[in-house]
């Protein structure tokens, strides 16, 4: 299996990666590093909404594979994206009713790589991920995975409301987790459905969460708030496998 | 929060640790060291089954808090063992059937702490952990565990089967998580019960799964054939809860 990711060193080859429309999945940066051409990367980078670390000389000397990383590693995406309608032409290829993840703002390779191997096993067509302030299918995420990257499509969207809204258009619901929802087993989750996990941190965004039909509250008895992030996602997406199967 | 590990550094002061009967979770020592008090521990290491990593001598620099390792690192838990005991009574005192989780072997940091937060929030009494071949409460998993274990019990015994045995005498019931048992929807995990989580890559060990009087079963649909060890453990707990609500 191909886990190698995509490293990009140095500072032209990173400015000019950025330029030519690459998928950059991460950026690292030499920490106090100021002069000008590693500020036109790092400000090429928050343009591009990518996730950027500033890290010790040290840390980029280990990951660097030439050893002339002049401040500057861009890891690019290891793998092929699939595009929405692979996704909706796998389920009808199947014949069964649509069901997509869609992660609003995932940022940890090893949640995205968990998340994508429950897709795989809960019977999901594919995911769905933001092209920006997300993290991507990095070699971490696909190592994660546990293999699913081969076999469940992964696709990556400007635009996840706008992604939603044609998705509606064709038919499918949208479900999100949140606390302030109704309890997940109260809810009706058969049918063409799309479940919409919020970021580690602050949980779905506002303008997503309105977007969705439905709103799931998992249970929750201890003194805590949330789940991690990829065991809120399994946890919603066997509520779907439940009711599918009619138990 | 108290997120530091205790790092314990250096040739004596870590054999010192060992022969103390401290626990150690984890032991890095610096790759090709061959010499005789460097065998000593990593022998003391093997006997104890901590989990020892062999690593450049870059990456002890690194870890390094005294900038003397000597080519050895240990990390002890951060974070206070709770007695079995302990665990029964925080049920007994919620007049709640006893709810807990045991984990055969998990490995990763990451997962262990996922794995407390959900047992924190799926109402769990607390966790039980085996004291060798498997990762204690180290930094990273209170930190993943997201606070959790300021709430959330964990013990850790000597023995996983003798710990079901003592606690089947007490009335508990035992299920753990096997692809090739009953559907989990059809088993009864209302009343007392121990869920049993195997180690990531071999699951749960033939020897505790024998003990276990349920074997569950999470149902497949896709091209792999197992959950990350700490989504498994969430789909499984909220499974339990759902049947305790009696939805």
């Amino acid at each position: 299996m191909r886990y190698r990711e995509l490293t990009i060193e140095g500072r032209n080859a990173v400015l000019e990666a950025f330029r030519s429309g690459k998928t950059i999945d991460k950026l690292f940066v030499q920490d106090g590093c100021k002069d000008g051409p590693v500020m036109s990367i790092v400000r090429e980078g928050k343009k591009q909404g990518t996730i950027i670390s500033f890290v010790a000389r040290e840390r980029l000397n280990q990951m660097s594979e030439t050893g002339r990383h002049q401040g500057v590693i861009a890891q690019a995406a290891a793998y092929e994206y699939a595009l929405v309608e692979d996704i909706l032409q796998a389920a009808k290829d199947k014949g069964e009713a649509p069901f997509v993840f869609l992660l609003d703002g995932i940022e940890d390779p090893h949640n995205l790589g968990a998340i994508i191997r429950t897709a795989n096993l809960a019977g999901a067509h594919g995911v769905i991920i933001p092209k920006h302030r997300a993290v991507g299918l990095t070699a971490a995420a696909a190592r994660t995975s546990a293999g699913a990257v081969h076999y469940t499509p992964v696709a990556k969207v400007t635009n996840l409301g706008a992604a939603i809204e044609d998705l509606k258009k064709q038919g499918m619901w949208f479900v999100c987790a949140d606390m302030g929802g109704e309890l997940m087993y109260r809810l009706n989750l058969t049918g063409p459905i799309g479940l919409v996990i919020g970021n580690e941190g602050s949980g779905v965004s506002r303008l997503i969460r309105e977007k969705c039909d439905m709103q799931a509250a998992i249970p929750m008895k201890g003194e805590l708030d949330s789940l991690n992030a990829s065991v809120a996602a399994g946890v919603l997406a066997y509520e779907v496998v439940r009711q599918r199967l009619g138990v």
